[in-house]
This record gives C-alpha cells, sequence and structure tokens, in this order.
C-alpha cells in the first residue's frame, strides 16, 4: 500500500475498527438458520437483531424508536434541542445465505462514532439519527427498500398484500410482530427535518480492492434499464446447412452479447451484463433456431446509459437484419440512477483527504437504501473496501479490521466537520 | 431456372416421376401413429413398409428376400445368372414425426426403374440389388445404421441387448418377428459379389434448393468431431463489477462461437456449430460464472475438418488464457468422413450431364447407409433437391414429381452406362 499522509486525529478511539467487526460477528449470531445468515423482514432472527441494535444505540446515548416499518431509529441530540437531524444508517436484513457487512456495516459503524462522542460528551449543532432499515433486499415479499421507502414516505402499501412463501402476507406478519400497517404514512420523515442522509456501505465489487484503497466516494447508484431478447432464426441440420444459408440464432445473440461488452467497455460507471443466455432445446447437431437472453445495462449517468441502450438496441436490429433473424425485445426494467449530492461528496471527498486517504469517486451499481431516501433528502454514500475479490451476497463477503477503522475515522470527521447546505 | 440442353432419352416412361410421388405417398400410410409418420425398427408399421416394398419388388420383376436383420432385398438379375451386383438402395424406417422422402426414396426409386426396365425385358451384364435397409435412424434402441450394418458384416452384436422404451431388447424384438440373431453373419454380402453401392437420397439441406438443381453427385459423406465445452470464470454483481475486472464465462463462449463460425465460413463442405449454448443458472443481475456449449465441426474432407478443429482448439485455449476463464473441452464423438470413389461419382456427373443437369458436386453432411456399405465396396450418392428451405426430419419435407422423375431419369441412365471399376 502506498505511504499516506499522516491522518488527521479525530475523537474516534483507536479501538473503533475491531469493535465494529465484533459487532458484525455478533449481529450475525441472530439468523433464521444456523451455520448461515439469512436475517429477512420481521422474522424472530430480524427481531432479534433490531433489539440488538437498539440495546447497542441507548448505549451509545441515544434514544430508541421504532417506526411502524420496523425501522430502528437511535437519535443523538444536537446541542440544542430537536434540532434536524443528520440521518445516516443502512438495512439490517439480509439475503439468504448472506455476508454480514452488506447492509448491517452501515449501522454498527455510525452507531460505534456516536458511542466515542457520548463518551466525551460531545454534541453537535444538528442531531444524528442512526437508522437500521428493516427491509432492503426484498428477499421475504418480493418488494425492496421497505425500511427506507416507509422513512421517505413512498411505501406502496399495495405491497402489503405481497404474501411469503408459507403464504402470510406481509401486513398479517406486521400485525402480529406489533406494526400497525395504518401508521406507516406516520413514519415518513418530513424534509426541513432531515439536513442530508449519508450511507456506508461495503462496495460489493472489487474496484477499491484492486486499486488498494479501503474508502471511496460514490457519485450516484447507478441507474439501470433491462431487455428479455428473443431471438428467432430458422433450426437446421448442423450438418446439412451451409455456413452462409444459416440463420443461426444463438450466433446472432452471440454477436449482440459482445457488442455489448464492447460497447460498455472502457467507460468508467457504465456496465453491460447478459446474465441469461439460452438456446431453447438446443441439440449438438441442430443449428439453433432460437435464443434467449438477458441484457442488464447500467452507469451512474443516466445520458451516458442511455446513449449505450440505444447504441445496442440499434445494433440488436442491424444483427438481427444481416443475419435474417427475428428480434423481439421487451424491457422489463428501468430506473434512473440517484446523484449523491456534489455538496456532500465534496465533504466526503475532504474527510477521506483528511485521513491521508487518497480520494476514489466511483459509481454504486447495485441499489441501495439512499435510493428511496433521496425522495426526502440530499443523499451520499462511502463506500468500504470489500475482500475476497469483491464477493458480496455470500458467505465469504469479508472486509478488514483495518478498513473499518479507516471508514469509521472518515465517517467521524466527515460529521465533525459537517457544513449544512448553504 | 436455367435452360439446359435436351436429355439424352433413357429407357425410362415420362410418368416414372408421378409413379414414385404415388408410392411415397402409400409408403407413408404405414406408420405407428396415424396422422404423422413414424416407422421405427420392427414394429407393425414397419413390417407392413416391407411387404409393400416386397410387393413392388416382385412386380418389378424381382426375386425378393429378406435377411436376419430385416433388410428387403430385390434381385433383378442380369444378362447371365448369378452375377455379381450393382447394390443401390436406402433405408425405410423413419424419424418420428417424419417426412416420407428420407430413405425411403432411395429404395422406391430404384424399384420403379427396375419396374420399366422388366416391362421392357432390358437386362445388364450385372445383377442389381435393390436393398430396402431396416433401419439407419436409430430411433427405437438408439443404435443407428443397424440395416447396412448387417449387409456390411460389421454389425455389432452388442447393441442386441439395447433396450426399447417398453424394455424388450432387440434380441427378443427380433426373436418375436421371426428374425434370429444369430443368422446376421451370414447377412454379410461377400465384397467379390458387388460391383458397387450407390445411393439416392433426399438432400436435407438447402443447397440444390438455393441454387435451382434438381440433382446433384455427393462427393463424400463429412467426418465429424464434437464437443461439450465448459467454461468457468467467476461469477459477479452485474451493476459492481467493472467490465475489465470481469470473467464473464457467457462472453468467452459467445467469442469462441463467433471464431467457430468465422472459421469454417467460406469453404465448402466445412460446418461448424455451437448448437447447445446455455449458462446455468443465470440470472439478469449476475456476471455469469459459468457456460457450456457444444461444439459440432464437419467436412467432407478429413484433414480440413482436423485443421479447423486445432484451430478451432488453439482458440478456445487463447480465449480462455485471455479472459481469465477455466476451459474443459470434452471431446464426445469423432468419425471419419467416406469419400465417394471418384470413379462412381464421375459416371454419376456424367449421367446428370447427359440428362441436361448442370452438375453440382457437394459433400453430404448428414450420416447414410454408404458410410456401413463402404466397408464393402466403393459407394456413391445421388442428392435430389428438397424443399421447403432444405427442411429434413420433420413432416414438412418435400420434393416434386419434376424432380423425382428427373432423379430417376439420371439414375436409369447411370445404370444403362454402368462401367465396372477397372
Amino acid at each position: 500500500m502506498a505511504v499516506t499522509p499522516a491522518a488527521t486525529p479525530t475523537t474516534l478511539a483507536p479501538e473503533a475498527g475491531a469493535r465494529i467487526m465484533a459487532w458484525a460477528d455478533a449481529l450475525a449470531v441472530h439468523t433464521e438458520q444456523p451455520g448461515l445468515l439469512t436475517r429477512t423482514y420481521l422474522t424472530d432472527a430480524h427481531h432479534g437483531a433490531a433489539a440488538q441494535l437498539a440495546e447497542w444505540m441507548r448505549e451509545a446515548g441515544m434514544t430508541v424508536r421504532r417506526d411502524a416499518a420496523g425501522n430502528v431509529i437511535g437519535r443523538y441530540e444536537g446541542t440544542s434541542p430537536d434540532a434536524p437531524a443528520l440521518l445516516t444508517g443502512s438495512h439490517f436484513d439480509t439475503v439468504r445465505d448472506a455476508g454480514r457487512y452488506d447492509g448491517n456495516l452501515g449501522v454498527i459503524l455510525p452507531i460505534a462514532c456516536v458511542a466515542e462522542w457520548h463518551r466525551q460528551g460531545k454534541r453537535f449543532p444538528f442531531a444524528i439519527e442512526v437508522v437500521g432499515f428493516a427491509e432492503e433486499e426484498g428477499v421475504r415479499f418480493k418488494a425492496t427498500l421497505l425500511g427506507s421507502r416507509a422513512i421517505a414516505g413512498t411505501f406502496d402499501t399495495s405491497v402489503l398484500d405481497n404474501m411469503d412463501d408459507s403464504g402470510k402476507t406481509m401486513r398479517e406478519v406486521m400485525r402480529a410482530a406489533g406494526f400497525d400497517a395504518a401508521q406507516l404514512p406516520a413514519a415518513a420523515h418530513a424534509r426541513q427535518r432531515v439536513l442530508a442522509f449519508v450511507e456506508v456501505h461495503i462496495e460489493q465489487g472489487p474496484v477499491l480492492l484492486n486499486e488498494g484503497l479501503p474508502v471511496g466516494v460514490v457519485t450516484a447508484i447507478s441507474g439501470a434499464t433491462r431487455f428479455i431478447v428473443e431471438l428467432e432464426g430458422l433450426a437446421g441440420h448442423a450438418g446439412t446447412v451451409p455456413m452462409d444459408m444459416r440463420r443461426d440464432a444463438a450466433m446472432a445473440g452471440a454477436e449482440i452479447g459482445l457488442y455489448i461488452e464492447k460497447r460498455c467497455s472502457g467507460k468508467p460507471g457504465l456496465v453491460g451484463t447478459v446474465g441469461q443466455f439460452n438456446v431453447p432445446n438446443g441439440a449438438t447437431n441442430v443449428v439453433p433456431g432460437r435464443a434467449v437472453f438477458s441484457i442488464d445495462i447500467r452507469a451512474g449517468q443516466d445520458a451516458e446509459r442511455e446513449a449505450a441502450v440505444n447504441d445496442v438496441l440499434a445494433e440488436v436490429e442491424r444483427i438481427g437484419a444481416r443475419r435474417n433473424v427475428r428480434v423481439q425485445v421487451r424491457k422489463t426494467h428501468e430506473a434512473k440512477s440517484v446523484p449523491c449530492a456534489p455538496w456532500l461528496q465534496s465533504q466526503w471527498a475532504a474527510a477521506v483527504g483528511r485521513q491521508g486517504v487518497p480520494v476514489r469517486h466511483l459509481p454504486s451499481g447495485a441499489g441501495h437504501d439512499a435510493m428511496a431516501i433521496s425522495a426526502i433528502a440530499d443523499v451520499a454514500m462511502l463506500f468500504v473496501r470489500c475482500g475476497n475479490g469483491g464477493i458480496s451476497h455470500h458467505p465469504t463477503e469479508t472486509m478488514t479490521p483495518e478498513d473499518a477503522q479507516t471508514a469509521a475515522r472518515v465517517f467521524a470527521d466527515f460529521v465533525e466537520h459537517f457544513q449544512r447546505q448553504q
């Protein structure tokens, strides 16, 4: 690792990193399946984790409440009572067989910092609210961002009728857990009470790892466009149809895939993926008459994504026409990017720099709670290096105590220097 | 269609084409499933077709016998009794839901010609044996070319224990049908009794159709090499893994597929096909960590196929190394090509030319009975134009009465001018 300038001191104790790692381990005990980490919305494991977070919050000098969505909210008052809050946090639900840092890190890291300020009796001219969002991954009810949408006032109540695998509706499960869906509107935070929302999150990718950097400043949560493409050529005998008379659907798909790969390469923040590719009923000795594949294109900047999408769609048409293969393209998803507010990014960058770490800006290709909160506040994110090749949503997701310490120092520095938007 | 010179007369009556088409229709009545044509080895439908062929053969002045494999053999004696025979024929079993010309055409067309010679009292200085091979497709017992292998003396008796879907062994089915597997060796023809084997067959491809030609002279039955390729890269999040850090197994497969297509293009007779292509458990938002696909490479000339195979395998390694994707290549099949004897090809070409048809040589990418018979005799084939885009193994396989007439004229001309190998 490169030699970096000495970090500007913060009030953070040098053992914060170790504490964060220990808390992540302790929180991972709350799981639906022993031996692996699965913690979906409003299960016993989920309640256990919520209680644990609330306990740590209280010990850190925060008042704790739960809202109607099950979010755990710890409030650390500012120098004047009832001041508007700097909001931070992330989700404490997980995917199945998850890693222990995705989401959870963004809850426990701020609690660890608040605990330090509480110990020192330090307060700021604004309150700090740390939110453990109850649901982000969408595993149990096939609907994502439930916790942050409740706080943003954008909760879609139609999903209350979604059922889990056992046939229980979300509404029933909430009621049984003591949460009243009718009270969801009251969970919404007022825009004027929120100075900003910042989220610390493990990168879930290899960029920081490959560049030897512990943290990075997120520029935007990428927008995404997805398609399912069906190609129909003409099946034929692999031995008797000469190459120049073929209408091979699979080779048309291969050409499209490689075009997407090439079009999206060399442009930081732009990615294009063919994640599904199948020749239905394919046989070794038959020229493929059909091929079905998916396209997923994302970029931090919508204009860049839209330009790539347009180029890809035009190329799909061209390749289909040239190969005499019929093309059906169905858009299955489209979401605009959520930019991180420049004024917050620059404060993150200043904090990173003061802590002696080279400043790296990068987009987030994955979705996060900050997307939902952007409806009521400017948002920004700090990424923390993800070990093991950048693997996440997997038990081998990993990070180091040193990086936890660095991220906590950067977060503390950010808060200690935080300036409201002018 | 181009204006062609007037055909040299043969002894063939001008209605032979219509008769062949009517016979093909009549034979198609013998099916296991009403409404579509399925006629597998030694079923009732198969026996019915054999009886019908034997009847037409007898009416055409042939003596008819069935050998231990169930082949139907009609012999039209030459000017001197017991002369060596010019062997011709094809198979009368079918695939499921088949077309009516594949195989069957090569049995009934020679019978129609012999019927003419019989009517005229015309004999040749050699016998003509028309063989209806009992089995070629391999549908019922998962073993192909049973009839022609019996005649070639290369019948693999281990397949007698193969079972059909109802659990009956081939041996049991043969016994029940009155055929004695122990007598199979006696079905073999002696090399010195066979002057040559020629097979008339529908092309099962689009070459003659696209060139506006009714018939073509086959150069060889292509050899084939087949592989299953498994690629293992690294699965990753479609949003968070930048393009230049990916190890995308599907895109490696796409690149290999397009290389195969390019390598095998522009070389008549060489074909390369990726017939199966799958990303196991692929998901829209996951960079493919695995891909599995098949390779099928065929050529009329073995050296050309081997060169293509070697180039493809080298490129598979190069692409795997460049993309950091692990490659596993498993060869699943390899068969050398069976060349059609030049002395027979030139006699076919002369007959085609005399009948006013431009001579087109082309390889056969599909396998045929002639492959097996090549063990005891020089072989050659005449292809007849396949309508409907060249589709075969399908009920919409089609050909015209005019092409049947032209093919019969060419076959009659070939026989009438036949010269033994010097």
